[in-house]
């Protein structure tokens, strides 16, 4: 089981939930840090000496005012690439944000993701008043006994999934019956914008657990790399 | 059982599967047939006088270099909104075309969907070459087996996610043991240069049977609606 | 010179500026209003009945509680095309709106739009705080200097371009005298999701007046057109 | 003037024209070549080992299969950011592409682009047959008389506008005069896919000469970065 540090983490905490920031956008010139783009971008549209690093304070203050005033075209000259690894009912929420870019294991072509399945921890019950979130605890019989329940269903699915290829099914039929719990694992590039806008939606009380402890993943790498522009986008834009 | 007509078609021929074309484009002026859009947009560029319908032929002969030349934005201003009710699978697939709008309905909110499921009509051996379709047919006996071992695995999936339900589980945890062959539902819009681009991808022979047959229902769909502009794409853009 | 009705208008008040909404999204059952499309598309998320119409309180309130909450998505299966003939320096803001799909009239194709010039009915001064706007009326013999030079620059600009077209000078090559107050012409469709981010932008006080104009046009038309919509959009989605 | 170099040019050849790579993508790890990126992504698919450079042959081969076949999204993890300064003509059909990210200096905001104008080096006729482009040179007395004519208009708008400000008149209305063949200079960032669809169509013959030298330059800075995967697109993508 992987640990966390600055630039990955294991949000669901079992032997295969993952998230590391791979790639990053970085000035041609290495003395520069990247940390200072959209403060140079945004500088461009009065011809300003477009120099950053004088002023530290100034530029802090220039990314604030860009962050809250929502002139938001500076944050997209920063780009982070990240690998995931998180479950396929996660990945389909995840999917939805149409401005990041993808690649992702296909259950087409290999079987190899198949049976590495995500189990919660903690069964909840529904949340009394908001129809789509859970809220507290099952108590603790009906905590084992969901477990098991669980865990039995998820092994009869990968059973006959098995059973299947080995009766010769192509892949592409036999993945009907995974269930959505399953591990996938996928690339995935956004500009810091975008970045932004996916926390303020996925770190939000009302997304579901497993996505949350990604996003706030998400959102603790960025800060560790980008403390000036991230500091801006998180602390004025909501 | 639904049956097909000109604007709707029940792809996967079981009591679930369907398609419906529910909206589209139309000119303020009810008199002008929107298949004459592209012709019009495509005209302001050399400020010409943008009537159509004067001289069909020559209406048809841009349009048709238009798609053969690639000058692509024309038909970006003609949009047709789709409901579809499709396996998971297939939803994933399709949702990674990040030029639609989606509406869909939330396992997180209903267990509603929850059960129907797909089920092959045949099952196929992995294709000798390309690793990720499926080809021949498996003889009789591995039929029988593999349509009783999948309806089995799913059966059990879901007394699984009912039992879940039933111990007071939340239906966002319970929907992880929801197999990927499930049914779901959502609107989607896209414009027809973009629907092209879909049905280039998904109406090929490298394409998952179970996309393809809903590619198919769309491109047909279309060419009722739009004659001129679907008949221009379908024949000159790849 | 062209009046305003409730489907277009003449936003600069001369004889060149127009606006005109040319298409809308309709459903294929012409007996459904598509101002209803939102909620409907709302509705699957939940699989309630998606029939709308019957507690038209309960789908105006489900529009608006979509509007305040930034429950986007609804909103993206409407979509509206205009002509717009606007300067260029109006033009160069608007199609920053990634969004939209444009057709624009083609300069280096024909000279057809040249030579028509916005002139500003009232010249402005530098605000004092507001760096990139303009504030208070010069006053009257300023007024009347500033017309009469900047008609005669006008003025001298397209003699020059006219001079270049008689010597045989291509138009792509001419066209660079043209200055950014000459006339152009598009179409623009966008979903009403971002005209609404559109008009959030463009009829700020903070943009320049003669792109407000139109901004504000659009505004009125969406809401002769989609009344409960484009009611839920802009007052409750700021 | 400035020269060309591995990562800038001065596509005009004149005084103001330029284009510098500014910013693009690294991997986290230094000793890994961001070059590298699209073959680790694309073989996330069948979740094979993803580590590149033990086989550089077959590497190549991959990234070179991806482009040829249109498996365009593993192209998109990589990005590069411009800054660049053209003629306000060339910037209005480079803003066509909605897949890249801009700032531009704001004429509302600053005079100091005013009067930085592009001269054509020759001037040329309309093409015989393409009604867009343009051919042969004039011969040299109507050379003289077009260059002469141009620089002269230019001179009248530039003086009008100067006048304009000197007479108190705002920055956003003034700048109605300024020429289309005026400098503006602007950051760009797009992905390795937009960038290889800008340069198919912008280093077409059918591109006005203007932005197909900025075009041609891109190719050429792309090439130096990412030989690999530059190469790949440009030989096997259209």
């Amino acid at each position: 089981m992987k640990s966390n540090d600055l630039y990955s983490a294991n949000p669901l905490e079992d032997e295969f939930s993952h998230i590391e920031l791979v790639a990053h956008s970085a000035f041609r010139d290495k003395d520069i840090d990247p940390d200072e783009m959209p403060v140079r971008a945004a500088r461009v549209s009065h011809a300003a000496n477009e120099k950053t690093g004088k002023n530290p304070e100034a530029d802090q203050s220039l990314v604030n005012y860009l962050a809250k005033h929502r002139h938001t075209t500076p944050f997209e000259h920063l780009s982070a690439t990240f690998l995931v690894v998180c479950p396929l009912f996660v990945a389909r929420e995840w999917m939805r944000h149409r401005t990041q870019s993808f690649n992702e294991v296909s259950m087409r072509y290999t079987a190899d993701p198949v049976g590495k399945i995500y189990v919660p921890k903690t069964f909840k019950q529904n949340h009394p008043r908001n129809k789509q979130a859970s809220a507290e605890p099952l108590d603790e019989n009906l905590q084992k006994f969901s477990k098991a329940t669980y865990v039995n269903a998820v092994r009869k699915a990968i059973q006959g999934y098995n059973l299947l290829l080995e009766a010769g099914v192509s892949k592409e039929q036999a993945r009907g019956l995974v269930p959505v719990a399953n591990y996938t694992e996928f690339y995935t590039t956004a500009n810091l914008l975008n970045w932004a806008r996916f926390c303020t939606l996925r770190c939000s009380e009302d997304a579901q657990y497993e996505i949350r402890v990604y996003a706030d993943a998400i959102r603790s790498i960025l800060e560790n790399v980008f403390p000036k522009t991230w500091g801006a986008l998180s602390t004025h834009f909501v």
